[in-house]
Protein backbone atom coordinates (compact mmCIF):
# COMPACT_ATOMS: atom_id res chain seq x y z
CA UNK A 1 0.00 0.00 0.00
CA UNK A 2 1.67 3.95 -0.67
CA UNK A 3 1.39 6.45 1.29
CA UNK A 4 -1.03 7.97 -0.54
CA UNK A 5 -3.59 5.36 0.08
CA UNK A 6 -2.71 5.13 3.64
CA UNK A 7 -3.25 8.77 3.90
CA UNK A 8 -6.92 9.06 2.14
CA UNK A 9 -8.23 6.34 4.62
CA UNK A 10 -7.38 7.96 7.53
CA UNK A 11 -9.10 10.44 5.90
CA UNK A 12 -11.98 9.19 5.84
CA UNK A 13 -12.14 7.71 9.27
CA UNK A 14 -10.80 10.71 10.76
CA UNK A 15 -13.81 12.91 9.06
CA UNK A 16 -16.50 10.42 9.67
CA UNK A 17 -15.54 9.87 13.58
CA UNK A 18 -13.25 12.20 15.57
CA UNK A 19 -14.16 14.99 17.38
CA UNK A 20 -12.80 18.30 19.01
CA UNK A 21 -13.62 19.39 22.40
CA UNK A 22 -11.81 21.87 24.64
CA UNK A 23 -12.06 21.75 28.48
CA UNK A 24 -10.79 24.02 30.63
CA UNK A 25 -9.04 23.38 34.27
CA UNK A 26 -9.41 27.27 36.44
CA UNK A 27 -7.16 27.04 39.86
CA UNK A 28 -8.47 29.54 42.68
CA UNK A 29 -7.13 29.01 46.39
CA UNK A 30 -9.73 28.77 48.83
CA UNK A 31 -10.12 28.58 52.61
CA UNK A 32 -12.62 26.42 54.39
CA UNK A 33 -14.69 27.25 57.01
CA UNK A 34 -12.30 26.61 60.29
CA UNK A 35 -9.35 25.81 57.76
CA UNK A 36 -5.29 27.37 59.04
CA UNK A 37 -4.45 26.79 54.86
CA UNK A 38 -5.91 27.43 51.84
CA UNK A 39 -6.28 25.23 49.47
CA UNK A 40 -6.12 24.44 45.60
CA UNK A 41 -10.05 24.24 44.36
CA UNK A 42 -11.56 24.37 40.49
CA UNK A 43 -14.64 24.32 39.35
CA UNK A 44 -16.49 21.70 37.91
CA UNK A 45 -19.77 21.27 36.13
CA UNK A 46 -22.78 18.57 36.52
CA UNK A 47 -23.51 16.32 33.44
CA UNK A 48 -27.17 16.53 32.34
CA UNK A 49 -26.87 13.91 29.82
CA UNK A 50 -25.13 10.81 28.24
CA UNK A 51 -22.17 9.49 28.72
CA UNK A 52 -21.74 10.34 32.49
CA UNK A 53 -24.98 11.60 33.08
CA UNK A 54 -25.17 13.28 37.05
CA UNK A 55 -21.11 12.55 36.87
CA UNK A 56 -19.01 15.66 37.65
CA UNK A 57 -16.49 17.11 34.54
CA UNK A 58 -14.67 19.72 33.50
CA UNK A 59 -16.30 23.07 32.22
CA UNK A 60 -15.96 22.73 28.11
CA UNK A 61 -17.83 21.81 24.79
CA UNK A 62 -17.11 21.39 21.33
CA UNK A 63 -14.69 23.21 19.33
CA UNK A 64 -16.70 25.11 16.73
CA UNK A 65 -15.79 24.82 13.03
CA UNK A 66 -15.49 29.00 12.95
CA UNK A 67 -13.66 29.44 15.69
CA UNK A 68 -10.06 29.15 17.22
CA UNK A 69 -8.99 26.64 20.00
CA UNK A 70 -8.66 30.02 22.35
CA UNK A 71 -12.09 31.26 21.37
CA UNK A 72 -13.24 28.37 22.17
CA UNK A 73 -12.20 27.67 25.64
CA UNK A 74 -13.42 30.88 26.81
CA UNK A 75 -16.57 30.69 24.96
CA UNK A 76 -17.51 26.97 26.92
CA UNK A 77 -16.01 28.11 30.00
CA UNK A 78 -18.57 31.26 30.03
CA UNK A 79 -21.44 29.09 28.64
CA UNK A 80 -20.98 26.21 31.60
CA UNK A 81 -19.45 28.18 34.38
CA UNK A 82 -20.04 32.46 34.03
CA UNK A 83 -16.10 32.35 34.29
CA UNK A 84 -13.85 34.78 32.25
CA UNK A 85 -10.44 34.99 33.15
CA UNK A 86 -8.51 37.54 31.08
CA UNK A 87 -6.19 34.95 29.98
CA UNK A 88 -6.22 30.92 29.42
CA UNK A 89 -3.11 28.74 28.59
CA UNK A 90 -3.02 25.76 26.22
CA UNK A 91 -2.33 22.84 29.24
CA UNK A 92 -2.23 19.52 26.63
CA UNK A 93 -4.25 17.56 24.18
CA UNK A 94 -5.66 14.77 25.72
CA UNK A 95 -6.69 12.00 23.14
CA UNK A 96 -6.69 8.36 23.84
CA UNK A 97 -8.78 6.37 22.32
CA UNK A 98 -10.75 4.83 25.16
CA UNK A 99 -11.30 8.14 27.22
CA UNK A 100 -14.89 8.72 25.87
CA UNK A 101 -17.88 6.27 24.05
CA UNK A 102 -17.00 8.31 20.86
CA UNK A 103 -13.36 8.89 19.56
CA UNK A 104 -13.33 12.82 20.82
CA UNK A 105 -10.06 14.57 21.62
CA UNK A 106 -9.91 17.60 24.45
CA UNK A 107 -7.58 20.33 24.11
CA UNK A 108 -7.46 20.98 27.73
CA UNK A 109 -6.59 24.96 28.93
CA UNK A 110 -6.00 25.83 32.12
CA UNK A 111 -5.95 29.20 34.38
CA UNK A 112 -5.52 30.48 37.55
CA UNK A 113 -8.14 33.06 39.23
CA UNK A 114 -7.70 35.17 42.26
CA UNK A 115 -10.57 34.08 44.96
CA UNK A 116 -11.90 37.72 44.61
CA UNK A 117 -12.19 36.89 40.81
CA UNK A 118 -14.68 33.64 42.11
CA UNK A 119 -18.10 35.02 41.75
CA UNK A 120 -20.62 35.18 44.84
CA UNK A 121 -23.70 33.68 43.24
CA UNK A 122 -23.44 30.18 42.12
CA UNK A 123 -24.19 29.07 38.60
CA UNK A 124 -26.34 25.91 38.30
CA UNK A 125 -25.00 22.59 37.93
CA UNK A 126 -21.40 24.16 38.80
CA UNK A 127 -19.51 23.37 42.22
CA UNK A 128 -16.56 24.39 43.36
CA UNK A 129 -13.83 21.36 44.94
CA UNK A 130 -11.06 20.65 46.44
CA UNK A 131 -8.26 19.59 43.58
CA UNK A 132 -6.73 16.98 45.78
CA UNK A 133 -10.14 15.49 47.10
CA UNK A 134 -11.98 15.29 44.03
CA UNK A 135 -14.92 12.19 43.26
CA UNK A 136 -14.98 10.23 40.35
CA UNK A 137 -15.46 12.59 37.46
CA UNK A 138 -16.47 11.87 33.95
CA UNK A 139 -14.15 10.17 31.38
CA UNK A 140 -10.78 11.04 32.02
CA UNK A 141 -11.15 14.06 33.74
CA UNK A 142 -9.72 12.95 36.98
CA UNK A 143 -6.44 12.45 34.43
CA UNK A 144 -6.32 15.69 33.53
CA UNK A 145 -6.52 17.53 37.12
CA UNK A 146 -4.16 15.46 38.19
CA UNK A 147 -1.82 16.68 35.23
CA UNK A 148 -3.02 19.78 35.66
CA UNK A 149 -2.00 19.99 39.20
CA UNK A 150 1.90 18.49 38.17
CA UNK A 151 2.55 21.31 35.67
CA UNK A 152 1.68 23.93 38.53
CA UNK A 153 3.79 22.37 41.27
CA UNK A 154 6.52 22.33 38.43
CA UNK A 155 6.14 25.68 37.47
CA UNK A 156 5.86 27.65 40.74
CA UNK A 157 9.86 26.10 40.67
CA UNK A 158 11.12 28.62 37.51
CA UNK A 159 8.24 31.02 36.86
CA UNK A 160 5.85 34.05 38.59
CA UNK A 161 2.67 31.95 38.06
CA UNK A 162 2.03 31.76 41.44
CA UNK A 163 1.00 35.49 41.33
CA UNK A 164 -1.97 34.34 38.97
CA UNK A 165 -3.50 33.58 42.71
CA UNK A 166 -2.96 36.30 44.31
CA UNK A 167 -4.13 39.91 45.05
CA UNK A 168 -1.89 42.64 43.50
CA UNK A 169 -0.54 43.76 46.89
CA UNK A 170 0.39 40.87 48.96
CA UNK A 171 2.40 40.10 52.16
CA UNK A 172 5.80 37.29 52.04
CA UNK A 173 3.48 35.07 54.27
CA UNK A 174 0.38 35.35 51.99
CA UNK A 175 2.88 34.28 49.27
CA UNK A 176 4.23 31.82 51.15
CA UNK A 177 0.61 30.24 51.55
CA UNK A 178 0.36 29.84 47.70
CA UNK A 179 3.67 28.25 47.49
CA UNK A 180 2.19 25.59 50.41
CA UNK A 181 -1.10 25.05 48.58
CA UNK A 182 0.25 24.49 45.39
CA UNK A 183 3.35 22.28 46.65
CA UNK A 184 1.32 20.55 49.76
CA UNK A 185 4.10 20.91 51.96
CA UNK A 186 4.72 23.52 54.86
CA UNK A 187 7.99 25.65 53.70
CA UNK A 188 10.02 27.41 56.36
CA UNK A 189 9.11 31.12 56.49
CA UNK A 190 12.76 32.47 56.75
CA UNK A 191 14.49 30.28 53.95
CA UNK A 192 10.95 31.44 52.30
CA UNK A 193 11.91 35.05 52.87
CA UNK A 194 14.84 34.72 51.84
CA UNK A 195 14.75 33.32 48.77
CA UNK A 196 11.92 35.56 47.48
CA UNK A 197 13.97 38.03 48.34
CA UNK A 198 16.92 36.86 46.60
CA UNK A 199 14.97 36.24 43.50
CA UNK A 200 14.83 39.90 42.77
CA UNK A 201 11.39 39.19 41.26
CA UNK A 202 9.33 41.27 44.26
CA UNK A 203 9.13 44.82 44.58
CA UNK A 204 8.45 46.26 48.22
CA UNK A 205 5.62 48.75 48.53
CA UNK A 206 5.41 51.71 51.66
CA UNK A 207 1.91 49.72 52.51
CA UNK A 208 1.58 47.42 54.89
CA UNK A 209 -1.25 45.00 56.18
CA UNK A 210 -2.51 45.35 59.29
CA UNK A 211 -4.65 43.05 61.50
CA UNK A 212 -4.17 40.82 64.93
CA UNK A 213 -0.35 40.45 64.04
CA UNK A 214 1.91 42.29 63.71
CA UNK A 215 2.03 44.39 60.53
CA UNK A 216 3.26 43.00 57.79
CA UNK A 217 4.91 44.79 54.71
CA UNK A 218 3.21 44.23 50.88
CA UNK A 219 4.93 43.43 48.13
CA UNK A 220 3.66 43.49 44.97
CA UNK A 221 5.48 41.97 41.32
CA UNK A 222 7.25 43.48 38.68
CA UNK A 223 4.32 44.40 35.92
CA UNK A 224 7.05 44.55 33.63
CA UNK A 225 7.60 40.69 33.43
CA UNK A 226 4.34 39.08 31.68
CA UNK A 227 2.89 36.42 34.16
CA UNK A 228 2.28 33.74 31.53
CA UNK A 229 4.77 34.37 28.69
CA UNK A 230 3.72 32.90 25.81
CA UNK A 231 6.96 33.55 23.56
CA UNK A 232 6.21 33.91 19.62
CA UNK A 233 2.09 32.74 19.90
CA UNK A 234 0.94 36.02 20.34
CA UNK A 235 -3.01 35.99 20.46
CA UNK A 236 -3.86 34.40 17.58
CA UNK A 237 -4.93 30.76 18.31
CA UNK B 1 -31.54 29.50 23.01
CA UNK B 2 -30.41 26.71 25.71
CA UNK B 3 -27.49 25.31 26.17
CA UNK B 4 -27.98 21.92 25.18
CA UNK B 5 -29.20 23.36 21.77
CA UNK B 6 -26.54 25.43 21.21
CA UNK B 7 -24.01 22.43 22.06
CA UNK B 8 -26.07 19.86 19.44
CA UNK B 9 -25.52 22.69 16.46
CA UNK B 10 -21.93 22.84 17.18
CA UNK B 11 -21.76 19.00 17.14
CA UNK B 12 -22.67 18.93 13.87
CA UNK B 13 -20.56 21.53 12.85
CA UNK B 14 -17.40 19.76 14.49
CA UNK B 15 -18.28 15.88 13.01
CA UNK B 16 -18.79 17.47 9.41
CA UNK B 17 -15.45 19.63 9.00
CA UNK B 18 -13.05 19.60 12.17
CA UNK B 19 -10.26 17.14 11.34
CA UNK B 20 -7.64 15.91 13.55
CA UNK B 21 -3.81 15.82 12.68
CA UNK B 22 -0.24 15.13 13.84
CA UNK B 23 2.87 16.92 13.05
CA UNK B 24 6.20 16.37 14.36
CA UNK B 25 9.18 18.43 15.20
CA UNK B 26 12.91 16.76 15.44
CA UNK B 27 15.66 18.66 16.12
CA UNK B 28 19.36 17.99 15.82
CA UNK B 29 22.71 19.72 15.88
CA UNK B 30 24.04 19.42 12.30
CA UNK B 31 27.41 21.01 11.39
CA UNK B 32 27.94 22.54 8.18
CA UNK B 33 30.83 22.31 5.79
CA UNK B 34 33.70 24.07 6.73
CA UNK B 35 31.72 25.66 9.81
CA UNK B 36 33.25 26.23 13.56
CA UNK B 37 29.88 26.22 15.34
CA UNK B 38 26.69 23.25 14.98
CA UNK B 39 23.21 24.72 14.22
CA UNK B 40 20.03 23.57 14.74
CA UNK B 41 18.59 21.46 12.14
CA UNK B 42 15.20 19.73 11.35
CA UNK B 43 13.72 17.21 8.71
CA UNK B 44 11.06 18.65 6.48
CA UNK B 45 8.85 16.75 4.05
CA UNK B 46 8.10 18.06 0.61
CA UNK B 47 4.35 17.92 -0.15
CA UNK B 48 2.98 15.60 -3.46
CA UNK B 49 -0.24 17.17 -3.81
CA UNK B 50 -2.25 20.24 -2.33
CA UNK B 51 -2.93 22.14 -0.88
CA UNK B 52 0.83 23.51 -1.07
CA UNK B 53 2.70 20.87 -3.41
CA UNK B 54 5.48 21.12 -3.84
CA UNK B 55 6.21 22.70 -0.33
CA UNK B 56 8.50 21.87 2.43
CA UNK B 57 6.37 20.88 5.85
CA UNK B 58 6.42 19.41 8.86
CA UNK B 59 6.65 15.17 8.72
CA UNK B 60 2.98 14.02 9.68
CA UNK B 61 -0.61 12.95 8.50
CA UNK B 62 -3.80 12.30 9.68
CA UNK B 63 -4.93 11.05 13.14
CA UNK B 64 -6.61 7.45 12.78
CA UNK B 65 -9.62 7.15 14.72
CA UNK B 66 -8.61 3.81 16.44
CA UNK B 67 -5.01 5.18 17.58
CA UNK B 68 -3.86 7.60 20.41
CA UNK B 69 -1.76 11.20 19.40
CA UNK B 70 1.46 9.54 20.78
CA UNK B 71 1.25 6.55 18.24
CA UNK B 72 -0.76 8.87 15.75
CA UNK B 73 2.90 11.06 16.09
CA UNK B 74 4.94 8.18 15.64
CA UNK B 75 3.73 6.67 13.09
CA UNK B 76 3.45 9.25 10.35
CA UNK B 77 7.06 10.32 11.59
CA UNK B 78 7.80 6.84 10.27
CA UNK B 79 6.06 6.67 7.64
CA UNK B 80 7.48 10.16 5.82
CA UNK B 81 10.91 10.20 6.88
CA UNK B 82 11.66 6.84 8.87
CA UNK B 83 12.85 8.41 11.79
CA UNK B 84 11.76 6.55 15.37
CA UNK B 85 12.97 8.60 18.28
CA UNK B 86 12.94 6.71 21.47
CA UNK B 87 10.69 9.41 22.74
CA UNK B 88 8.12 12.15 21.49
CA UNK B 89 7.02 14.50 23.25
CA UNK B 90 3.82 16.90 22.85
CA UNK B 91 4.28 20.19 22.14
CA UNK B 92 1.28 22.17 21.27
CA UNK B 93 -2.06 21.83 19.28
CA UNK B 94 -2.19 24.73 16.78
CA UNK B 95 -5.90 25.25 15.62
CA UNK B 96 -6.17 28.73 13.82
CA UNK B 97 -9.49 28.74 11.64
CA UNK B 98 -7.07 29.98 8.71
CA UNK B 99 -4.43 27.64 8.98
CA UNK B 100 -5.46 25.49 6.17
CA UNK B 101 -7.72 25.35 3.07
CA UNK B 102 -10.12 23.23 5.50
CA UNK B 103 -10.13 22.81 9.08
CA UNK B 104 -7.42 21.20 10.54
CA UNK B 105 -6.61 20.94 14.59
CA UNK B 106 -2.95 19.97 14.13
CA UNK B 107 -1.33 18.08 17.24
CA UNK B 108 2.32 18.93 16.76
CA UNK B 109 5.34 16.92 18.96
CA UNK B 110 8.95 17.31 18.94
CA UNK B 111 11.89 15.44 19.69
CA UNK B 112 15.71 15.49 20.01
CA UNK B 113 18.23 13.58 17.94
CA UNK B 114 21.78 12.91 18.47
CA UNK B 115 23.48 13.21 14.80
CA UNK B 116 24.62 9.81 15.13
CA UNK B 117 20.77 9.04 14.94
CA UNK B 118 20.46 10.62 11.97
CA UNK B 119 20.15 8.55 8.77
CA UNK B 120 22.83 8.48 6.21
CA UNK B 121 20.71 7.39 3.36
CA UNK B 122 18.33 10.30 1.87
CA UNK B 123 14.47 9.57 2.16
CA UNK B 124 12.71 10.54 -0.89
CA UNK B 125 11.32 14.35 -0.11
CA UNK B 126 12.84 14.59 2.94
CA UNK B 127 15.53 17.29 3.49
CA UNK B 128 17.43 18.42 6.92
CA UNK B 129 17.21 22.08 7.18
CA UNK B 130 18.86 24.94 8.95
CA UNK B 131 16.29 25.50 11.87
CA UNK B 132 16.96 29.45 12.26
CA UNK B 133 16.68 29.39 7.92
CA UNK B 134 13.90 28.38 6.53
CA UNK B 135 12.06 28.64 3.43
CA UNK B 136 8.53 29.59 3.48
CA UNK B 137 6.67 26.50 4.65
CA UNK B 138 3.33 24.62 3.93
CA UNK B 139 0.68 25.92 6.22
CA UNK B 140 1.72 27.46 9.53
CA UNK B 141 4.20 25.19 9.89
CA UNK B 142 7.53 28.66 10.28
CA UNK B 143 4.91 29.70 13.02
CA UNK B 144 5.20 25.78 14.58
CA UNK B 145 9.09 25.80 14.49
CA UNK B 146 9.90 29.25 15.53
CA UNK B 147 7.10 28.25 18.49
CA UNK B 148 9.54 25.09 19.01
CA UNK B 149 12.46 26.51 18.93
CA UNK B 150 11.42 29.13 21.95
CA UNK B 151 10.32 26.41 24.09
CA UNK B 152 13.89 25.17 23.34
CA UNK B 153 15.57 27.88 24.50
CA UNK B 154 13.28 28.35 27.35
CA UNK B 155 13.41 24.68 28.47
CA UNK B 156 16.92 24.62 28.40
CA UNK B 157 17.36 26.95 31.07
CA UNK B 158 15.45 24.69 33.65
CA UNK B 159 15.83 21.14 32.14
CA UNK B 160 18.83 18.64 30.95
CA UNK B 161 17.17 19.18 27.80
CA UNK B 162 20.22 19.73 25.90
CA UNK B 163 21.78 16.51 26.65
CA UNK B 164 19.18 15.10 24.50
CA UNK B 165 21.28 16.15 21.93
CA UNK B 166 24.59 14.74 22.84
CA UNK B 167 25.87 11.24 22.84
CA UNK B 168 26.05 9.30 26.41
CA UNK B 169 30.14 11.01 27.05
CA UNK B 170 30.90 14.37 26.05
CA UNK B 171 32.82 16.68 27.01
CA UNK B 172 32.13 20.42 28.47
CA UNK B 173 33.28 22.32 25.31
CA UNK B 174 30.66 19.76 23.84
CA UNK B 175 27.64 20.80 26.16
CA UNK B 176 28.71 23.97 25.42
CA UNK B 177 28.40 24.13 21.67
CA UNK B 178 24.71 22.60 22.24
CA UNK B 179 23.81 25.41 24.67
CA UNK B 180 25.15 28.27 22.10
CA UNK B 181 23.79 26.75 19.49
CA UNK B 182 20.27 26.66 20.93
CA UNK B 183 20.55 30.14 22.50
CA UNK B 184 21.81 31.31 19.60
CA UNK B 185 25.23 33.58 21.23
CA UNK B 186 28.58 32.75 22.36
CA UNK B 187 29.01 32.04 26.14
CA UNK B 188 31.73 32.45 28.15
CA UNK B 189 33.97 28.79 28.43
CA UNK B 190 35.03 30.07 32.24
CA UNK B 191 31.40 30.75 33.62
CA UNK B 192 29.62 27.92 31.73
CA UNK B 193 32.13 25.49 33.03
CA UNK B 194 31.13 26.65 36.64
CA UNK B 195 27.65 26.80 36.17
CA UNK B 196 27.72 23.27 34.98
CA UNK B 197 29.92 21.83 37.94
CA UNK B 198 27.94 23.95 40.31
CA UNK B 199 25.08 22.63 38.95
CA UNK B 200 25.71 19.15 40.26
CA UNK B 201 23.87 17.53 36.93
CA UNK B 202 27.55 15.27 35.50
CA UNK B 203 29.36 13.16 36.50
CA UNK B 204 32.42 13.28 35.40
CA UNK B 205 33.89 10.21 34.14
CA UNK B 206 38.35 9.01 33.91
CA UNK B 207 37.99 9.02 30.04
CA UNK B 208 39.30 12.05 28.00
CA UNK B 209 38.72 13.49 24.22
CA UNK B 210 42.38 13.36 22.60
CA UNK B 211 43.03 14.87 19.45
CA UNK B 212 44.41 17.85 18.12
CA UNK B 213 43.46 19.55 21.09
CA UNK B 214 44.88 18.68 24.50
CA UNK B 215 42.92 16.15 26.62
CA UNK B 216 39.12 17.43 27.44
CA UNK B 217 37.78 15.05 30.48
CA UNK B 218 34.71 13.18 28.86
CA UNK B 219 31.62 13.44 30.96
CA UNK B 220 28.05 11.80 31.41
CA UNK B 221 24.83 13.01 33.28
CA UNK B 222 23.25 11.45 35.41
CA UNK B 223 21.18 8.08 34.48
CA UNK B 224 18.72 8.43 37.53
CA UNK B 225 17.03 11.36 36.73
CA UNK B 226 14.90 11.42 33.65
CA UNK B 227 15.77 13.28 30.63
CA UNK B 228 11.98 14.60 30.09
CA UNK B 229 9.67 13.94 33.12
CA UNK B 230 6.03 13.38 31.71
CA UNK B 231 4.80 13.67 35.35
CA UNK B 232 1.70 11.88 35.54
CA UNK B 233 0.96 10.82 32.15
CA UNK B 234 2.67 8.65 31.99
CA UNK B 235 2.98 6.68 28.16
CA UNK B 236 -0.69 6.26 27.59
CA UNK B 237 -1.50 8.68 25.60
Amino acid sequence: MTRTSILSAETEAAVDTTRVAVSTVIFTLRRAPRSEAPSIALPLVRRTRDPHEGQWALPGGWLDVAEGLDAAASRTLGETTGLAPSYLEQLYAFGAVDRSPTRVVSIVYWALIRPDEVPDESVENVRWFDAVDLPLLAFDHNEIVDYALWRLRNKVGYSRIAHGLLADEFTLAELREVYESVLGRRLDPANFRRQVENSGTLIPTDRFRTGSHRPARLYRYNQDVELADRGPLGIRH
